[in-house]
């Protein structure tokens, strides 16, 4: 119990320390419809815990506010309505100060529903519901720095963030100096899916088998350099490199270069820079393409005579080893060829939780391992994340297979 | 000039006494792409002082701010680029502070150059131009009011405003309770626009002849309560009272009644409230009916029996004798049946400045007027307020005519 | 009596004579919203007889087809329903034959309902209904030929349309080569709308007095050859030049010529090309330039140094004279600065018909003259056509005025 | 050879009959982006035959119309521009009977190719290009019977096709009334893709192997009795049983029943009818429910406790077996829970004719078996037919699965 009690703090002050470098400003402006203000990530995640857990197990529960049910709501049906997404950056009321108030409140709250629930039943119910308040949390922490980016992004002075030093690191990327190697694995039965006793959420169960024919892995991700001779040789002019869904995207969006890549109008040497959390910056040739939607990777791969790896390729390789500097973990989330859908078996956890993440089984792509902007300790093997084709303010990059 | 310095310090601090009960969050987000952020409003007024009498009279100018001259530009296409209209929003940076700052700077600056110029020179160029900015930043204290009350109108909790006096009367409205009569006038030649020797914009110009045949006028605004007669009897449900365009209007935007009025849901007595500057409050009845589009103000007025009157005809009106309790002025905008266009012989002012009215005179009605919104000593019988025929934001009201 | 049913005959007859270069697949496609299939024009003009004069007046009246009364009511809310406007194309059924039968039917019972009535009540409502029904269905002949011109544009094969002689003429423009001279008129009261014993419509009523300030009017229309000089003067890249609304239009709709305009792409002298109801020509310099929208009338006229008339200045102009070439008829409709207002004291007729003009007044310009494609004899001095200030498949034009 | 020019006779005429029913106007218009006129089938099929064979195989090839190479290409960026899709119906020229000539003289043109080349030759790159545009045409052939039930569905005369005998077997669909058995499958290792001599698309290949848990399939489809009854359980009102996208698009595009359901209204049963080919008829509650998209098809799945098969689950059932009146094939495509993607190893045909079906892997789901649409002949077991999640104009319905 108390190593849940200080995972719970633990976990909950680093979403404060994520927005001490923003002003009250800063965390209350949507930027698009697909990201939400940092000041309602705040909010939400406290949302969660009240909604899920305070107001099933504690004895006398009163709502903080009885309008935050409503308003902090992010789709949970089973809960009841929910104030419309596009308009979450509406909300200068509460104030921040109103919202980290919220947070202090249920926090203690929380807090001692811990301290007064004998030991015995920790393992039980709550536990696991506090459980999947933190990784929920931790979800949104990756997603708080994402939405940020894109919002410093949207200003044409082009601010930096200067987070704290852990996060800071989010667009630091990692060498991808050395060669690519193309690791074999042969064809067989591999088991997909979650085992073990860690946390995990239900999408990435039930662990099951698939046979997966003869292919290779990349042993790095994409660089900069590399994405750039795509770039070069035409890659955003050529329909034949592109899906046609993809191909028309990139024709009406006018989409010529990854998401926060852009060239120093009117200077002598026009170099190739890139905007990220510590502002703008030249582009880091040997570090990893990111911020790339899943059109833009399959397109690359195509021209590169690969493809993007299945789940199951990608699952059984990350498994398999992972040395030193493959980077399957924490520099860039990778898209794979893999619609998000159920696994065989697949049962939705029971009640309003349960539309965690079942209902969002369709037209998504998933990105597997991690990226430098996700929290310690939050990722692993079977993890699946997933987005929309055309999804590019993550930290999204490119592993390369074959068959 | 002491004067001029007296006038300038007296407006620019009214428009910082308007923010003075928003917090940060309130003053940077936008509602809506018609709408701007407070922040923007005290701003880009600044800007206006800047970019057209500071970098022109004042020797050594140098910018404030480089980047402001594209961020705070509303739509001068004569000084260059603009930043986006719907992105208004999205400038946490400056924050607000800073944006106070960049305020006292050319403040002082202004001051300064007033105090420098020889009196003789006032009554030029220089005079006419910081007027001008005058005006405009009244005219923007209004908006700041009505984008607020928008802004604040979206969010669930509906939280009031708590202006300063006199602009919390912003919503008090007036008294229509004592029977409307009808004033007649005969026909004959009129002359309209301005005359005389205070300030007026170039879309009051030249002063010209109209002949008017014989009308009546209404003595006074429509109240909330014939308002509701009309909506209790299918007002936006019989195509018959609209025009076309209206109609389609309602139809898509399922207009069922004034902006800001709501039921009360779930209550026994499901009485009608109207959003205000104070928050909600119960309807009015004898109070002038406001936030109308041109549609509805023109469908009403076709069910009571009458019609909007046009520009000529409300100025002949009100110039001649307006009595106590007429309300032409200080309660609502007033839609005319007028598009608005240039006066014969129409001329805009030279330069960049001349863009301020003339480029809009196309797909627009004019009111006419002032509401309990309009800054002291702002309106005149001359004035030409104008909005797109589906406007509802401004504190918009009728004035019935008849033939 | 017989004068009557022999117009009826006549105007009936040309309608059916306009389609015979026309396929059944021509007449059936609508190529944007604002247009109406050829052979929906046929079938709505005979609906207005059907159910505005047969149903009223026909003892033991039978609809032709029961499902007609809903499929080709354009907008009549008094009426009933109508089939939605940018459906009409889908209507395959009934072929072009039925509608051709249907026109032929009803045609015959009108021409017998004629012969029944005595000739004393002729004078009364229903010789006014099918004076208003032959002045509705000349309209629409002039509408079929600028939709079907639209709609042969669209196809890559630009295919001539080879009309009847009369209306061959349409595209035929006329000499614009003598000098442009201006005339002047001086101030003073003028009487506008219509005035004596012809056809008019309600929205020419009633007569009465305008003032007019001192103005000159161009004694011809604008050429092709001086509107290609604004356009080589950089016409569609000066936003100084246009109304912020046209300036937006222009942007987002890359309009960069006159609606039919286009250059000989891949040929060596790269010549401008027009396509026309003849198929593709070249640019005849010296004809009156067409299809042009509002907002391309109001800038070319602010690069000529002049502006648009009033629709007073207008009709003073030309019924002060209208000399011989001055083509105040029968060349290009001619955009006035006038939004499509009321005249003081208009009253819609009553009943389903009155629908017709008063409830389209907004948001739109008038525009006055005729075109080549008008029907003979339907163009008078007091006619106001009237678009919104977009359209450009009209044969629209320019006629100069200056203060 | 014989055979082959015996089968491409016989697919090429049978195109033409089913536009026999149909009038040059019902054969030209486009009733929605997604559909395509008759005509233009009935064009495009031919480009497909003139563009890839005779282009490169007939010496002194000249294009029947220089136009047609652009006009009729739907989607390859390889042979060059294309009309733009929602274009098609504008094309009134070339008419019906162009189109006809057009489809005679490439007949003749490819059968004296036929003829010429020495038999051995065949069994090489022709005959395989040959037998891909018949494929290709049968392909059309269904498509062209879903297009023009959807535009004789937007006419309110909702007028029959009255099609050959065997098409008109469309909408016949098949009794569903015998008792819904589960079909159990263990675990275990099955190969997926095209095996043996027949033709096949690229798409089907390589065949491969999957690992299949243990699932059970239901023995036939669902019927319209038994989706009725998810209906009246308020299946459309519930957000709980659909995936989220699937909710939104309720809400937005208000869907309350199937395509091509609707109730009489205004008569004393308001019993459910549905549109078919045959016009429209009493709902047959025992045939199969078609015409869903594949979230009303998920839907139902979860509200009957049930899910939908994915595409290996599909073929190992079909090919274990199919008894009679399973209804695997000739009924409806059944929609699968397997988003369309490349199979592992996977490349698609070289040249533009490579652009058949790779690049459409993206956001689109499977469907397996056929339809009483699709031509004899044309089905085959590891054929996969795939739409958007949102289409519903094909003959789309529901075979569940079990884990």
């Amino acid at each position: 119990m108390r190593h849940l009690a200080a995972a719970f703090a633990s976990v909950r002050e680093q979403s404060c320390r994520l927005v001490q470098p923003l002003s009250a400003e800063d965390c209350c402006v949507q930027s698009m419809p697909d990201a939400s203000p940092a000041k309602w990530h705040l909010a939400h995640t406290t949302w969660f815990f009240e909604t899920f857990i305070l107001e099933r197990f504690e004895s006398a529960f009163q709502p903080f506010h009885p309008a935050f049910r409503v308003l902090f709501n992010s789709y949970y049906e089973g809960v009841g309505e929910q104030h419309p997404r596009a308009q979450r950056g509406l909300m200068t009321r509460p104030a921040l100060a109103e919202v980290l108030a919220y947070r202090q409140n249920v926090d203690q709250r929380l807090l001692a529903l811990l301290a007064q629930v004998p030991a015995a039943d920790i393992a039980g119910e709550l536990a696991t519901l506090v459980e999947l308040g933190l990784q929920h949390e931790q979800q949104h922490q990756e997603l708080l720095l994402t939405d940020i980016k894109h919002l410093l992004s949207m200003n044409p002075l082009l601010p930096p963030y200067h987070g704290p030093d852990a996060t800071a690191d989010a667009d630091a990327g990692r060498e991808q100096a050395r060669a690519l190697r193309w690791q074999p694995f042969e064809a067989g039965i591999v088991e997909v899916g979650h085992v073990g006793q860690g946390f995990f959420f239900d999408n990435e169960t039930p662990r099951h088998r698939q046979f997966v024919e003869p292919f290779s892995m990349a042993s790095r991700l994409v660089s900069n350099g590399e994405y750039l001779a795509f770039m070069e040789d035409g890659g955003y002019r050529n329909p034949l490199l592109w899906l046609a869904a993809g191909w028309d995207w990139v024709m009406q969006q006018k989409i010529t270069q990854p998401l926060y890549w852009h060239q120093a109008q009117a200077q002598f040497d026009s170099a190739w820079r890139e905007f990220t959390l510590h502002g703008p910056q030249p582009l880091a040739l040997h570090e990893a393409v990111t911020h790339l939607s899943f059109f833009e990777a399959e397109a690359y791969a195509r021209w590169a005579g690969a493809r993007l790896p299945t789940e199951a390729e990608w699952e059984a390789a990350a498994a398999g080893g992972s040395l030193q500097g493959e980077d399957y973990f924490g520099v860039a989330w990778q898209w794979t060829t893999s619609s998000y859908a159920p696994y065989p078996g697949y049962v939705a956890l029971p009640g309003a939780v349960g539309e965690y993440n079942g209902k969002f089984m369709v037209n998504q792509y998933v990105l597997r391992g991690s990226s430098a902007a996700t929290p310690h300790g939050h990722a692993r093997l079977s993890y699946r994340n997933f987005f929309p084709a055309t999804a590019r303010w993550q930290f999204s990059g490119i592993r390369l297979a074959r068959s």
